[in-house]
């Protein structure tokens, strides 16, 4: 893998590693039992230009493609929670602003963020259209002199502690529905709540929250120009998706390590688990997954910095990493034994959290349909 | 199914649903949350006749096998740490006292282990041989008047509200290692404790501990007496293993019915995720797979009570049912989209009880090798 | 798996099993080689009292549905295809004339295709209509005197060598279309051809071929009577299915048996293959899903005798029992090594045949449908 | 995939496929009925110059190792056989000649076997050895002049039409065991015989022997000068499996796009199959799996031709490309409903050769317990 990568790329890799591996690993445990995310990972992520990494200027790095899942990657290896609220910031808040944004609210937003002064989140997913957008209900309602924007979304990393909300509503003039449409709201604004969902069984070393919007009025210069249509949060997705592919490899790699390292340590029936067949296939079936899955989200790296990626190919490597990692790191936690069930072994938590990165932004079974849409011509959804 | 059930055996079943139905699931939500195991639930099973059931005699209800069976199942519907707690009560606590016990000690511990008044545990597995209990390290030293008891056990369920201590340690004599032999420790013993393993990823509604033996000094009265070798923990963990097929299609059943529920009531594209083929397909696989499951174990129970069981059936039957409830609660549980992960919707909690229910007592490659042993005749694990 | 037979079915196995291992294994290999039918074969089950062994009185032997079972998974323990020239002639030939025809048809037909003088086939697939018989294309015209038949069938067990043809065609009167019902077709019948598919790809050993009627003429006495509508060749198709379930595991258990000896006698890197873990495992998975395939339908069959079985039901087995007896014979092929692609070995014609066992009479998915149709109230095929 | 190609690659990529599609396609059926080998397809082929193709010169033509697979790709699009024919060629004969030979033998044979002039074959496997060649039986007694060669081999693809045979054996001097050595037989050698294996139950469109030595006298100039010990038949093994792991991408990419036209064309219930959810999930698991595949094979290419591929990466793209293709071939299979069996539908052929692809060159598990060796260097075959 290293020897296809560049040096620049190489660079940021190791630096995030090592952030990763010794900063956030020793705390992950805690978090998760707790169910506490800290904020302050965000500033730590931005002063090493981990957020809104492929953005050029405005403070931000302006790495490649590449280099931004190997950041995914090296996060996720610890916790996909943390990935998550990484991806959210990056992907699904700074990336909008920076795509479909006024030169103004660029200027006004994105280098916080980059910094993890501002933390962001993305209100597009409603409590009743989970796999379908096109559904939304939430309405922004033209006035005078901006909207007023009324509605819930749920399940919204980041939302309890997010200073600037980018939600997603459809716009409405005198009664008449129109296009989804992106606003910026930040906190404080009257009729803005976004209480956290506690006792998640999963991600719980990030924060997710409900948003609630009653009535709150937005200044026109609030909405982002540029995003007309649910083409815009597509393209947030498509980011995100793309970090996914790569993050949930992250996981999986650990997973293999530390079901490979139990079993060289462990003895039963006096000799290494590791020397049993059954286990060996299991390592040997898990290794060559994550071997493909990166070498697949490498490729969706190199075609996205060339500019000729397809949403299509998101869906083919966001489904299959998730659902890869997710089934092989089901199996490694066998490997454990009745240690399976102790945190501090770590890939129990990883198989609770890579269920939901094989469910949100496009569940399995969504992406084989958008798949299969694009083989076969025929949408299957409905 | 209920075609194939006696009368007496659907009264205990409608008994048992009912109490766990009214009783336990109202709280298992709670409990899991804060990893707490209310010792008063043995209590009330103690009350309906629930432990130690199929042992006659001694205040206990003296049913079939078949009927322990519907009870493990519907215990198992609402918890599998509720069923851990009554399986280890029943099947690993009083069944040994009942089967290789003195008379004296029977009416000493069944009729108040019966009632749910003392709370048992089994101390076989230590840290360092979990699936291979021949290589056991802890021991009795034969004293002139009793034994010292010396070692750890990991991974035991109950252990920490324990009151009574069913410790198998190999007997040894003037420095001479023999056999294996069975020992009942009264909670408070000199030299024993007990200490909870907390943070647990799974059977958080169940206790489970350590114990650590230093030095204990038990009378010669309290070993069991006709408990000599192996044998005799590997018939308690066959009646668990019996107990745990059962128990683990509950589980199955209750991901079945809530899967199905929320794809009638779920609209996603204006139809109900019931109506989409992936989502019927789902259904359709573990409704098979219950189905079987049961007729199975139903089928085992029978020959138990004839007599004719071996031990290579249950391998076959615990193996099969626990690894088929964990795969397809798996896949039942991307049915609830992003709701996956909130504990309100039960079916997470299951996921991550059924993979330890795989696990424990006999791995699910554990006991592909006894099966593949009873079928070529050759020994795989060494 | 014996001791829950009754003495008679037990006698009807045990004779049933001589006649296939000693006349029906010895020349499987060459038929299937040259896709050679010998149509003896039913002569000889004849005389046993295989075909329509269901039957009371005509000429049948008239034992159980488990007794029926038996004998569909001795005959497959040898070939698939075998099994299914049994099951046309039995299930879906005989049985609607016994169900649903005149005492008149039953006595001129059911003596003779009894004892294997006259062979039958079951005309209803269409070529356009494989899984959705409702769709049918062909007519019965009705006359004066009785009906013209027009179209055509494909894909019909016997049909290249049979005397008497079932089939099914959607009544038409004064241009209007009315129900399906069923007509028995003589060979020779002016019209009536059915020509041999060749170069099949699996079921080798028995005869397939297409059915076209140009205008063939039936008096009315050819019409089955008492058959209204689809509900009359569904019911053959439960019957057959029904078999199907029982057949199936014969070849699965064929295959386990030639698996194990394999690996015992074959030894790699100077040990037995069966020594290996990864083929116990193998070897575990299959003997695990044919003792609960033989379980299910045994207590199918149970249910069938007492009255109280469901389509449903049916649609379970047969999808279980078809799939499992493929996924774990193409598992147990690999056993083989090299030698998986010799005939000699048997598993691979099996493997091959299990496909279409799989498919026929209600594919994996289609029953998936059916199910999930009758777990959720919703029908999800069109 | 196209984008990743260099010009030259995808000429030769092009040349082939139009010569497979317009001269291989069309003889396929036949000959696999016939179990037909032809051997001037090995002429066309060198015509081409895509026998040996990355050999330079001895008139071969000197392309790099993924042009190679590209030609592996698409002769297998058509039929494993063909491909086998021609790896055997390339990989097993004019390679160890091209790495091992001397001067001479390179040119008296490398330019006939480039041109198809001559066919050669491969002769390690024996019949008691198919997975462990190190307890090879097969001998080169060291005579004054040359060695005389006894023993057999088996499942040899190209042998009863060979003229030139690569034969491995233990070279014995005085009676004492030494290295592995590879020999040049010639056909018409006394004492050589190589009978055809017929019936096969799969690769069926190439011809497979046994060779059997008896006595054969080999001038001393016959022997490989450079090969000695298994490093030199593994050697040419890595270069077949690497072959292998693009070819049988080719067949599954041949299965994806047959059962989508046959799903687009075939209507059920008055909907195209392709509109079935199911059906589509199909489509979409396969394509992400050739997808990731040929991803994989490019990059072990590359790797090639750096001088960087080591031996276990090979064993993972070979165990996983074949192991893929046949999984998702055989779940195409049941798209095509009923006319699975037909062999003019062409799935079902390449499900059939593909289950030899995935246990010729090392089985699916040997290569697991290789990589397990590789991740955790412990050796569990023995």
């Amino acid at each position: 893998m290293a020897s296809l990568l560049s040096d620049e790329e190489q660079a940021v890799h190791e630096t995030t590693r090592q952030y990763c591996q010794s900063q956030l690993l020793p705390r992950v445990t805690e978090a998760y039992r707790k169910e506490d995310f800290d904020p302050k990972i965000l500033k730590e992520m931005g002063e090493l230009g981990l957020l809104g990494a492929t953005i050029q200027g405005y403070g931000c790095a302006g790495v490649n493609s590449v280099a931004y899942g190997l950041i995914a990657r090296e996060v996720e290896r610890v916790d996909s929670g943390y990935r998550s609220a990484m991806s959210v910031q990056s992907s699904l808040v700074m990336h909008p602003i920076n795509e479909f944004g006024s030169e103004e609210q660029k200027e006004r937003y994105l280098p916080r963020l980059a910094k993890g002064e501002l933390i962001g989140c993305f209100g597009l997913t409603e409590p009743n259209h989970g796999s379908d957008p096109s559904s939304m209900e939430t309405t922004a309602v033209k006035t005078s002199d901006g909207y007023i924007l009324n509605g819930s979304k749920t399940w919204i990393t980041n939302a309890p502690v997010a200073d600037l909300f980018v939600i997603w509503a459809r716009e409405t003039e005198n009664g008449k529905k129109g296009k989804v449409k992106g606003f910026l709201v930040e906190k404080g604004a009257k009729g803005l709540s976004s209480p956290a969902i506690k006792n998640k069984l999963a991600l719980r070393a990030s924060t997710t929250g409900s948003i609630f919007l009653e009535d709150v009025h937005i200044p026109v210069e609030y909405k982002l120009p540029k995003a007309s249509g649910l083409g815009a949060p597509f393209s947030c997705l498509n980011n995100a998706r793309y970090g996914i592919s790569w993050g949930v490899m992250g996981a999986l790699e650990d997973c293999i390590a530390r079901a490979r390292e139990y079993a060289l340590e462990r003895n039963q029936f006096d000799r290494p688990l590791a020397s049993f067949q059954l286990v060996q296939k299991k390592l040997a079936d898990a290794s060559t997954a994550a071997t493909l899955g990166l070498l697949g989200s490498l490729q969706l790296g190199r075609l996205k910095d060339q500019g000729t990626w397809a949403p299509d190919m998101v869906s083919m490597m966001k489904r299959n990493n998730a659902g890869t990692a997710l089934e092989h790191s089901r199996v490694l936690l066998d490997v454990l034994g009745g240690n399976a069930c102790s945190d501090e072994y770590h890939i129990g938590r990883h198989v609770a959290n890579l269920q939901v990165a094989n469910t949100y932004e496009g569940t399995h079974d969504i992406h084989a349909l958008i798949l299969g849409k694009s083989i076969t011509g025929i949408q299957a959804f409905s």
